[in-house]
């Protein structure tokens, strides 16, 4: 049985939204494929999460045996947003670019789930690169909504993208190598022309395309599947 | 007189934190060369700026004379904010790198300072570049501190830099050009180590001469001052 973990992060939180409206094209056909798919839903924009503070910083670089209980209370959201992710085989992130980043409200997520003896391990014995995930295996889908276009490499708005850089570079605080991420977006949406219409389209098209590719892999006799009663 | 628009983002509130150490050096030799200088306070880390959420989307993107109360009330902190980048000469921005990016409390600030009418406009009748900025003439300077190293071009983690792009994309929305941009970086803080003393070392060094440069610009008689004079 399959876990998706399904990260929103759109403010708006109707249909209006192209991010959600990708998620949810996923998961119904996911589930439609695989009825007892098991789905955990958290948007950060219904319920946004604080930024980190001084007290939640302390508490993550104190050692789990000598917190207080004002440090365990500190910690106790970040510990759930990263068992969501330990559960999770695929994590589908809702991602619209915000002014050429992450809505601060997805950041605000990834910063809680980068932790120190939970999703990466320091050790300075490692030289240059000391830090080092702790999870492993899992896929990444980033449902991605753009204002403009051409943020893509060799694009005239490249060197703005600061969104896929953001996500990838943290994707192995999630367990998700870099070759494990797919990507689907949404351009031309200020536009609102002929552009994004087929943007729109392509996008469904992908998704569909994209669900059916990972179902593949994670179906009874696959490969992922063999792996994962090996384990 | 010049005006100077001190944000900090860091989560560490006292002298731990790089960034408010190197902010703080600035505006202290700023002080003594210019004591009559206008120092903004903009802290988003002790006063955490909520993030935009449906409610203000709506607001912002409805004319002001048909805005109901309630939006006009959302805008209310998105306007102040505005309102002390208008009216700076230079936004002094300490922004230390959290997983790769800026710290979600410094996305917040971002996500309500750019705004239609107000930061920037927007029409279709420019082709593919409808959006342009409405301020100028402003200078920014970015003091960063970082836990690893090498997020410089031709860095080893040049891939994973989402700090530097996130924040030079938005530069326009607060009237800066690219070429008015300097950036001061401490690097190497989690090693703790020979390189990272002698980082902080040159990051005070640079934050001086930069002072002094900048002064030297916006001095009575000064390019900058006889532009400001003209206008």
């Amino acid at each position: 049985m399959t876990t998706l973990l399904h990260i929103n992060s759109s403010a708006q939180l109707s249909q209006r939204s192209y991010t959600r409206m990708l998620g949810q094209r996923f998961m119904q056909r996911w589930q439609a494929a695989e009825p007892d798919v098991t789905i955990i839903d958290r948007d950060v924009a219904a319920d946004p999460i604080p930024v980190v503070d001084r007290g939640w910083i302390a508490a993550a670089f104190t050692k789990p045996e000598d917190r207080t209980p004002e440090m365990h209370a500190a910690l106790v959201q970040s510990d759930t947003l990263i068992d969501e992710v330990i559960a999770a085989d695929i994590l589908v992130m809702g991602a619209p670019m915000y002014n050429y980043g992450v809505p601060a409200a997805l950041k605000a997520w990834i910063d809680k789930v980068a932790r120190i003896g939970r999703t990466f391990s320091f050790d300075l014995s490692r030289g240059d690169v000391p830090i080092e995930p702790m999870l492993g295996g899992k896929r990444l889908v980033i449902l991605s909504s753009r204002g403009e276009f051409g943020f893509e490499p060799g694009g005239m708005r490249e060197h703005m993208n600061a969104l896929d850089p953001a996500i990838k570079a943290c994707a192995h605080y999630w367990g998700v190598a870099q070759e494990a991420i797919d990507t689907v977006t949404i351009e031309y949406q200020e536009f609102k022309d002929a552009r994004h219409d087929r943007s729109v389209a392509e996008a469904k098209d992908a998704v569909d395309v994209l669900v059916d590719h990972l179902l593949a892999g994670y179906a009874p006799g696959s490969e992922v599947e063999a792996k994962r009663v090996a384990s």
